[in-house]
Parts: structure tokens; sequence; C-alpha cells
């Protein structure tokens, strides 16, 4: 074939790129197993029925047919993302699950979007819930935003990424107080307001008066919600200010307090009434992340509480948790160069070969090291010194490795220092045995 | 929704088995990184011309297209295997990848089948390749051999899987064997071969005669080259022994005479003249692999040689690959329980919530046991402490934390042992603190 051309949203990392997106995933893992989640992984392909039940229905989705099939309308689809696919899983193997249910999901999913800036048509997700049968404890709420603050603070900790923001809302808050001012259709005014950042008070404010029909103080006392953003249950004495009262404001309000005073001393947790996420499905906690400097891609990580995604008719499954969009942050990080992995591939060491006839002797000392966790590579060609440098040189590979008569010797080609050694005992720096992956600065 | 039914073909994994996954694909990982192939991940769509146009273009393929769209002909489709894409990769990215570049890659693929014992829609391959610019030294064959055999040695070893024996041919071997024996259509000679093991020798010979025009004693020899099976390189006395002489047929008998001497050591290599792979794109070794005991599933990983698969036209880009059926061989294993993890979740520790009123000092403790590295989870519900040993035990969690005003106590569920402990110095023993994978014997 001739030279391909890529496909437009379909973002594809070389090897450099991939191992900080291997690296990001390893830490995410760790975080989400010490907290005792599971991992789950489901088949990509969903049945319609399945994907346009709930969720993001004005999302566009690839529907899957046989190619050599006849022709009949198609009812799959790829999943679009990876609750309403977990969903599905829980209440097909409800039987054979404990709940609460606390699993990790890391994969794929597909949208049909038209690529622009940063939207993607096939991206990573990391996701993390907690499910429980009929009924789950409002603290899980504040452990999943918890476990989200741990993992951006282990992201920038180990591997430079930028502060994340974790902005945090209720629901009920919104929902309650709009009630307090009389609303009936609260959904319509949350619409509204979630088109704050894009078009600013002015028209919100208009949209409110002349489609919701609210006076112009009450689509003030909504703007004035909107804007209060507080690192701690301070955002309580604020609404109260506003002089409206509701029971399901008043509930909104303990549920968010409960999550600001558990999560306060992550640092990165604010709650921050303008958030609404466009999901049908949260009804409580929802969370949205912006990172520092990057706040142009919007939200990167978002998630909230369901109480109804999944029911099959006896029981429910209310659940809540967070998704890590993983390629959106590093594909226009990786893709600035502001993140970056020290060498291109896993190798530590390359053995080098003067002739064929000594490549076994080569892949004996390969294999020594090998045994003793220190990744290795044979040159391919038996070739002179300098080009076998040339080539660690090229994949960013510190250490070459030479068997002669007179005894092994090994050279880092970074500072150009060669000893005699012994592939028995000899290791390298611990930070050189693996790529690191670092901020460029 | 209602409880939805399984789809046929599309495996999923409930958390303990899903354990036993990973931990098989992070034993390959290692052995692969070791070698030093860097992972790579490729979009899991192509257009079909990448898909169509070079291997098993017998395999139905799932188009993917747009739900909303134009009714337009779909020409995209979802990958059926790795090889085919890494090329397209290759060929899209070689301005910026070290030539001979090695990779691994361990995606999901997609063939649209019908689901019967053993065949998957989708399913996970673990694949690794080298690929060179314009060319590839032949050494190389015998390297990916012996990663796969290192692989799956580990395997057995770490994961109790069954020995593997990995079926090594040359398909020059074949090739110049047939042509010694004046055949012109070597093709059609390989593929009446490749049936030996469905059909028998009897009705093999009777293809041969009768469909590719040979003579009796011409078929025998055929049958007589496919039947030698060697664990060394005794198989090349063995075949000129049988009295056919070509150029071709002593390239192919060294390049198989080498991998077997190079590999010989790892005892799971074997040269098997049998072996033909119905891929179009071998041309030199061919590998398949057997797990003992699960002979009915057939070849549970495979591999060659492929000299021609990636062109742009001005370059060509040969390369050798293996590729692990990662489903192929868990499903069954994990189906039939000859394989499991200890318990069902990461968890090591649950941590006992005595009232909703001292949750936050039992989150603390779990953090601080966290910041050691040890799987903590918080009891979801204040309950009576035989309920929470409960809770444990059914997920397999092996210790109960008690957080006490008299001091923390410590209890392992299993021997009922209680200690006095501290969650700043506590460790479990090291076979405690993950989910181990074991055979059941």
């Amino acid at each position: 074939m001739a030279r391909p051309a890529s496909l437009s949203g379909f973002p594809e990392f070389l090897p450099e790129g991939r191992i900080v997106e291997q690296r990001l995933l390893a830490e995410l893992t760790t975080v989400f197993e010490l907290h005792g989640f599971a991992s789950v992984e489901t088949r990509a392909i969903e049945p319609l029925e399945v994907l346009t039940g709930k969720g993001e229905i004005d999302k566009e989705i690839y529907a899957v047919a046989r190619y050599q099939g006849e022709g009949a309308d198609p009812d799959w689809a790829l999943h679009y993302d990876l609750t309403v696919p977990f969903a599905r899983y829980v209440l097909e193997h409800a039987g054979h699950l404990n709940f609460p249910f606390r699993r990790y999901q890391i994969q794929k999913v597909w949208r049909g979007e038209r690529p622009q800036d940063g939207r993607f048509r096939e991206f990573t997700q990391a996701d993390v819930d907690i499910v429980g049968q009929d009924q789950l404890a409002e603290h899980h709420d504040a452990e999943i935003v918890a476990v989200a603050a741990e993992g951006f603070a282990r992201l920038q900790a180990d591997l430079g990424l930028p502060p994340a923001r974790l902005r945090v809302n209720n629901r009920k808050l919104a929902e309650g107080f709009y009630r307090g001012l009389g609303v009936t259709d609260t959904g319509a005014v949350l619409q509204r307001i979630d088109k704050l950042a894009k078009i600013g008070p002015d028209r919100v404010a208009t949209l409110l008066t002349d489609e919701c029909g609210m006076d112009r103080a009450a689509a003030q006392a909504c703007l004035d919600l909107a804007t209060i953003s507080t690192t701690d249950e301070s955002f309580v004495e604020r609404v109260t200010a506003l002089g409206v009262s509701d029971p399901l404001l008043d509930e909104g309000l303990e549920q968010l307090a409960t999550v600001l005073r558990t999560t306060a001393a992550t640092g990165v947790v604010h709650a921050d009434l303008s958030i609404a996420r466009g999901l049908d499905y949260y009804t409580g906690t929802v969370m949205e992340t912006e990172l520092a400097g990057y706040e142009k891609l919007g939200s990167v990580a978002s998630g909230g509480r369901y109480d109804q995604l999944a029911s099959d008719g006896r029981k429910t499954y209310p659940g809540v948790g967070f998704s890590f969009g993983v390629s959106r942050m590093l594909v226009p990080l990786i893709g600035d160069g502001a993140i970056t992995a020290t060498r291109s591939v896993p190798t530590c060491v390359l053995v080098a070969v003067d002739s064929e006839d000594t490549r076994a002797e080569a892949v004996a000392v390969a294999g020594q090291l090998r045994a003793r966790g220190i990744a290795t590579e044979v040159a391919p060609t038996a070739d002179k010194f300098g080009k076998q440098i040339r080539h660690a040189d090229r994949r960013g590979i510190p250490y070459v490795w030479f068997s002669r008569e007179d005894g092994d010797q090994v050279k880092d080609i970074r500072s150009g220092d060669q000893v005699a050694t012994d592939p028995q005992t000899w290791l390298p720096p611990q930070e050189d045995l693996r790529p690191r992956v670092h901020p460029v600065t």
C-alpha cells in the first residue's frame, strides 16, 4: 500500500508517548487497587438498546455490522463511555458480584464526533465506580472524590502533570434552590446555567427570564448561586445568605459539605456551584476537573452520583463514579512536548556484537542481565563499535556492553565512562533501570 | 432495562478471572520489555482497504459506520488481528521509528465468526514483532521463537499454565521440497498438507494425486515430510534421507536448524514439518503452539516471518512476529476452573467501622496502610463485627482491622488469629499482599 494517512480523531502515540501513557495508567491502577477496586473489562460492543437507553444519546455512536452480512439493520454499536456498559455488566452478572461492588475499568471508547479541537473519535478513559444493590451510603461520594484527588496528586508528583482543580457540586443543591424560588421545570433552568461559561451571565439571565419565565430577581439569584466557589465548607453560608430555603436544598448543602470536609486536606477539591454536567443520569454529587494552564481543554475528568442508572425492574443499582479522560489529558500534553520519557524503548543495555560468530555469546550475556531484571537487547548487526553506540543513542539506551576476550566492559554512552564489569553482578543506577517520565521545563 | 443476556462470542470475565488475565498480561509484558520491545497501541478502526489488502480476508470483519450518518457505504472496519494494523502503523510513522523496530501490542480484536467451540467475536491478543527497513537479519527469527518460549515458560512457572509445545517450521523448507519433486503450484500442495490433522494422511494423499496431479510416490514423500517432528536439529538428516534436493529446501533446512539450535535449551520448541499456517503473508519461519491437555483448543499462539507484508512502494518492511492468543488460552482455562486467583479483589485489609461516628478514624487508618503499599478498604456500613468479617470473607480479603480505644488489632480471618498492632508498622506476609494466581489441583 502507499504510505497511509492518519485518520483524523484517532490519536496514536509514538513509542515515547506510549511510555508516558503506560506510566500514567500504572499510577492510576496503583491508586485504584490500593483503594480496593477490582479491574473489569467489558466488551466494546453493546446492543443499541443498551447504549441509547440512558446517557449521552446526543453523542453520535458507531454502529457495527458484519461486513459480509445480509445487510440487515445493525443493532450493535461501539460503547461511547464506560459507565453505561458497566451498568449492563452489573445487571448481567449481579448474581456473581458482591455489593457494594468496587471496580475500575480502563478501555477505549468511540464517539462519532467531528474531530475538532480536542474532540476524539477514539479515546481512552480510566473509570472508577462503586455500585450498591438497592442502596449505597452517601459516604461513598466523598470516597470517590478522595480517590480522584489522590489520583491527580500522584500524577502531579510522579509524572509532572499540571496541578488539577477538582470542582464538585451537588445536583440536589441546585434543584432545591430553584424549587425554593418557585421553579417547577428545574432541568430547564439547569440547562441554561450550564451555558454560563460559554455565553456569560447577561445572556444566561435573558434566557432564564425569556425562556424559563423567571423574574429578574430570581434569575439573578440563580446566577449568584452559580458564582459561588470555595475550597472549604464556607459555601454553605454564602448560599444561605441568598435567602432561599427548601428541604432538597438543605440535603444538597449537607452532602456537598460532607464531601468538602472529608477531602479538604487534598488541596485540590473545590465546591463550585456552577458545575451542572450535561448527563441525564446524575442525581447528586457531580464533578469536573481542569488542569492548570490547560483550562482551554475544558473538563479532563468528571463523574458523579447516579441513583437510577441500572435497574432490572426488581432491584436498582445506585452508584457513584469518576472518569479520568486519559487521551484528553495526554494527547495535548505529549503533543505540546510538555511531558516526555527519557527514552523510546524499555531497553537499558545494548550488548554489542563484534562479529556474527560471537552472537551466541552476546545472547548469553543478555540472558544473564535479563535474569536479573535488566531490559537488554543484542545489537542487530555486527558492526563497528561507533555504529553500535549510535544505535543505542538514537533510542536513548543508556548503556552499551562489550564482551571481550580480556573481560566484559560496560559504557555509559551519556558520560562516555567505560568500566570493567561482570554480567552476574552489574546493576545500573535505579533511575536508569526503566524509562522515566518527566515534565519538560 | 431487564436483566441483559450475554452476547455469544464476547467473553467477559468476572473479577477473579480478570485478575488471572491481568497477571498473565503483566508476565508477558515483563518478558517483552526485558527483551527491549516497546509498547504500541493502534486504533481499533482501520480503513477497509488496509484490512482487505493482505492477510485473512476469509475472516469476516465488522464494518463500522456512524449510526446517525447518511447511510453511505461504510469504508471503515474493526481490526481482526494486530499484525496488519501494525504494518500500517509502521508505514505511517516510519519517519519517526528506528529500525529494526521492536514492539509489543496487547489489544482486543474482532472477527465476525459464528461463535462455536472456542471461536470468539472479540478476543485479546498479545503480539510481539521485529520489523526492519528493507532488510531484517535471519537471527531475529530465532530471537522471536526464544521470546515466545520464555513467555510460555514463565506462564507455566509463575501462573501454573499447562506446558506449551511450540511447533516451528519453515515455509521455504516445504516449498523447496515440493519444487524438488517437480511441483510448480507449491501453494496448492501446502494447502492440502495443511488438512493433515483434520482429514488424515489417506485422504490428503488422494487430494494430492487427484487435485494436484502428483504421482503416488511424490504424494507419499510430501506426507513423509509432514510427519517429521524432532526436538533438535536431527530433522535435517531425516529430510535429507527422503532424497529430495533443491536450493530453497536447503535454505529452509538451514534456517530452521538455526532456530532449533538457538532455542533447544528452552525444552518447549519442536521442529514440526506439518505446520503450514493458513496465512498468505508468511514467507519463512512459521510457528504454532499447543498447551498440554488442551490440544483440543488447537493452536493458542502462533506467528512467523513475513517479508512482504508492508511496503510503501519505495521501501519494504520485512518482519517476524508472534501472537499469544490470550482469550483463547484463558477463557477455557478459567471457565474449567483450572486456574484461579486467591481472591476477587486487590484488597488485603478491611478496616472495620463500629459506628458511623468513627468512620473518619477508620478512613485515616486505611490511608496509613495504603501509604505503605497495602491495599485497604473501609467497611461500607457500621455493623456487628461478625458481619464485617463475613463481608471480608465473601471477597477473600484476608485481614480485618479493628481500631479500638485500647489500641488497634488485626485479625487473619482464615486462621482466626488476632493480634495487637499499629498501622504505621504492620505488614502482611508478602504472599498476602496481592491476590495470587494459581492452578487448581
